[in-house]
């Protein structure tokens, strides 16, 4: 757990001090859970952004893109749910003034049992050496089986009281249990009130022209009122899907771990309408699908697992997330949903508007089914950076941090440094940008001592470093150095585009999808 | 003028019925200044985008970008002025309820008497043919000085007013006027009072803990704020530029004008950080430099025209529009300011740290001068969609709906078009679509004669048509038709990658602005 903090950490200040990430207005000590991409950071979000859409929306014939509004009619918010459900628990600590989500606070007060089972176990692993068997201990061990049953009997409570919207009972749990306010352990607590999670603004003049309307909580829901209109226009036929990135916004009140959940961010969601009876078949071929796009990043297969959804939402008849071993351990790093035609037809109820699909083949109308990807571009950018960044012990005895960001979503594609800053080398040197920036971002850099300059560009993720030396005036060659392996090569300057192309080209990474 | 609303209805109906732009929320009768981009708008959308960043940052070794949050600390809204006077001044009427912006109606009403100038001058110019001199005439005719007289006082009494905050003059000055409200002709006022443009929302949870934040009304500021830190993770050195496309807000009283006015909008921003004292140099040269930028896409050098600002803003020692003749006549597309330091150094005061740059060549620290380019995505949306909707008479009598859409902005790039539905034609088009779309975005089309395909292609704005015919399957050959020409050649299908890219590639019309 301490090395995981501190691989955090180290996440964290590398992403400022490399340009990838700065906390929103910082110069006015920030805004709590919303970030700013820096100048590294915006190029590397436009790459994975453009990864996904060139894989979703170019490639698949049957999928078209939209961009829907931020501000919506804020019937929309009645009809999917969130005006009246989309909460969370809050408690308010009389004492501290702090305010918590109840649930978290409860969850928080099992996951210390959790801990004790934890070390139970380690105690035990160590006492029977080899022929330790783990399932098999704690589903023998007394001790470990009382914790257990203490942890199922308090969820499954509190599942049940939250299912019923009986907030007494959280707040009764909550004292029963004698959870403490973490930060000055005091247990003098306010009701359990729900606290509505969208962000609330006004549309129009003045009180009595104005309008209120809600920063969309998710980009779903521009999919689904736009979904006949899209249909007609682009004469899609049915199964066809809707992709679309953009920003959405909640009000979380817990929010934390970096860029993993922001109170502004962007999803990268595609809904697949197909016949009813059809869902469980493209639920799967999704969940698949979804699943080699992040394997074509060659981030490793160990990293990613999937978690079926046992709980199923109300509008839901199928889920599963796609987890990714972010540095605080297996978190959502993508949901597939089968969402039925819940969204549809609440959108038909509330608008009085038929939104049904005519099946020339069927020869009838129907409201379609939904299978839905729902990525966080923030989380994707978090699972990259994080993973890609390394320290590694070189043979000489030195650690070198590189920064081993696939070569298709890397900021800067290559550097280009000339050896000295005289002989007419950084002539050279940038005549190479001027031909190579029409086709790719590169940049140039003078400054230090080549070596030093090699271990910046690592640190910043730029796949490879073209050094212009003497022999170059000679021969019309340079060195082109690889990030990860540090291997040089002598080429032609006339080949560097072909070279580079070859390892960023977005079609052979998306190739790797197809395979 | 009724030709050109004539043509702005036949740019609305066509947005929407070849998937462009659709009304936001339109099943629950819409959002008011709000707009969805559909399949082929989206796709469009990102083009301009795309071109404009390229341009800017990839193709300029010292401009970077950043992506700043939508939603920032309020002090920044207060250092730049927004908080105090992003203000309209509003009216209402009190019998028919409505509300207008005051300034407006007087300028309306200036707008009538101006009409009469125009009237004037129209019969002058008849009767004196060809010996008329508009200038001459004007300067001379009594009832036209009259009348201009009339306008100058009006207009320079409503700017002192304004300028005063004198908001009582204001509305004086309609009553003195007998301004009646245009709908009901009522003349029953109330105050004038100034309204924030901005939208506000609440962050955190309850009133207690809540704080009051806002929508960004501009991009810019979020580029001021992280100047410093970009400039030293960056290691930037001034003269050097800040990018950034993304949303902005504004709660407009009359938004009309379909996107060119809209509450929510995109803008696409560079802030370049400059030496004191070169500001002029650096505004004449973005000037230049953003021109060459809208002329490279080939749209006509007569549509553009620049308005230099005499009147200036009070952060700004220069600034000039570059403005385009939209279908209802020429309007701002682009801004080209010069900031000054005001912005730079409001943050200082507000925040209460340095925002300096230590300038090795001047081995001294200052506050840098900004030259601002800010151009709106949507408006330049509509420039390029309006302008490229064109009915052409054909020779056989026949009118053609065809979208010009310059080829590297078109939203997909070639329909490939089997001949007949049947003889193996499908499955040889359907390879080369499987071939094509991993460089371009590209279309299958199998439905009804060709010749009707050809027509929707042109009015959806496809560049290319490739047509599978039965010689397709002797000889590998196809039809290549161009949309502006509706020429047809007939290439190997191994040459369409490359015809295609040759007129599509992003390279190739940047390489125009060099030029």
């Amino acid at each position: 757990m301490a090395k995981q903090e501190d691989q955090f950490k180290k996440v964290l200040s590398h992403a400022k001090e490399y340009g990838y990430v700065f906390q929103s207005s910082e110069i006015y000590d920030g805004l709590s859970a919303v970030y700013d991409y820096a100048q590294n950071g915006v190029e590397l979000k436009k790459n994975i952004r453009e990864y996904w859409w060139k894989a979703m929306v170019q490639m698949h014939e049957n999928i078209v893109g939209i961009d829907a509004s931020i501000l919506m009619h804020p019937t929309t918010w009645k009809a999917s749910g969130h005006v009246d459900a989309f909460n969370d628990p809050l408690i308010d600590n009389k004492d501290s003034k702090k305010r918590y989500r109840a649930d978290v606070l409860v969850e928080d007060y099992c996951a210390k049992i959790e801990a004790k089972i934890d070390k139970e176990v380690a105690k035990a692993a160590k006492r029977f050496g080899e022929t330790f068997n783990k399932e098999e201990f704690v589903s023998t061990n007394g001790r470990v089986l009382g914790y257990q049953e203490k942890i199922n009997t308090i969820l499954g409570r509190l599942a049940k009281s939250l299912e019923n919207e009986d907030l007494a009972d959280v707040k009764a749990l909550i004292e029963e249990l004698e959870i403490a306010d973490p930060l000055t352990g005091s247990k003098n607590w306010t009701e359990v009130k729900q606290f509505n999670l969208m962000f609330g603004t006004q549309l129009g003049a003045s009180a009595d022209s104005s309008m209120q309307v809600y920063l969309r909580p998710e980009t779903a829901q521009g999919i689904f009122v736009n979904f006949l209109n899209v249909q007609k226009t682009g004469r899609m036929k049915i199964p066809f899907g809707i992709a679309q990135t953009g920003k959405a916004f909640r009000n979380e009140i817990v929010a934390r771990q970096f860029i993993f959940r922001m109170r502004e961010f962007e999803q990268m969601e595609m809904q697949f309408f197909v016949k009813p009876g059809t869902q469980k078949e493209w639920y799967e071929k999704w969940k698949e699908t979804r699943l080699k796009w992040h394997l074509s990043l060659g981030m490793g297969g160990d990293n990613y697992r999937f978690h079926d959804h046992e709980k199923l939402a109300h509008y839901a008849d199928a889920a599963a997330d796609i987890e990714f071993k972010f540095p605080f351990g297996f978190k959502e790093l993508e949901g597939i949903h089968s969402r039925t035609d819940f969204d549809l037809k609440a959108h038909e109820e509330y608008s009085g508007k038929k939104l049904q699909y005519f099946d020339p083949e069927e020869n009838k109308s129907y409201v379609p089914y939904v299978v839905e990807t729902s990525i966080g571009l923030d989380r994707m950018f978090l699972a990259v950076f994080s993973n890609s960044l390394q320290e590694e012990e070189l043979e000489n005895g030195t650690t070198r941090t590189v920064l081993k960001l696939p070569a298709v979503l890397a900021p800067t594609k290559a550097a280009i440094l000339p050896l000295v800053k005289k002989d007419g080398l950084p002539e050279i040197a940038r005549k190479i940008v001027d031909d190579l920036k029409w086709d790719f971002n590169v940049s140039y850099d003078e400054k230090d001592a080549v070596g030093r300059r090699y271990r910046r560009q690592d640190a910043a993720g730029t796949p490879f470093c073209i050094t212009v030396d003497h022999d170059t005036i000679e021969n019309n060659t340079v060195t082109i150095r690889h990030r990860d392996t540090m291997e040089q090569k002598r080429v032609k300057i006339k080949e560097l585009s072909d070279i580079i192309k070859q390892e960023v080209n977005i079609r052979s990474w998306l190739q790797k999808i197809e395979a």
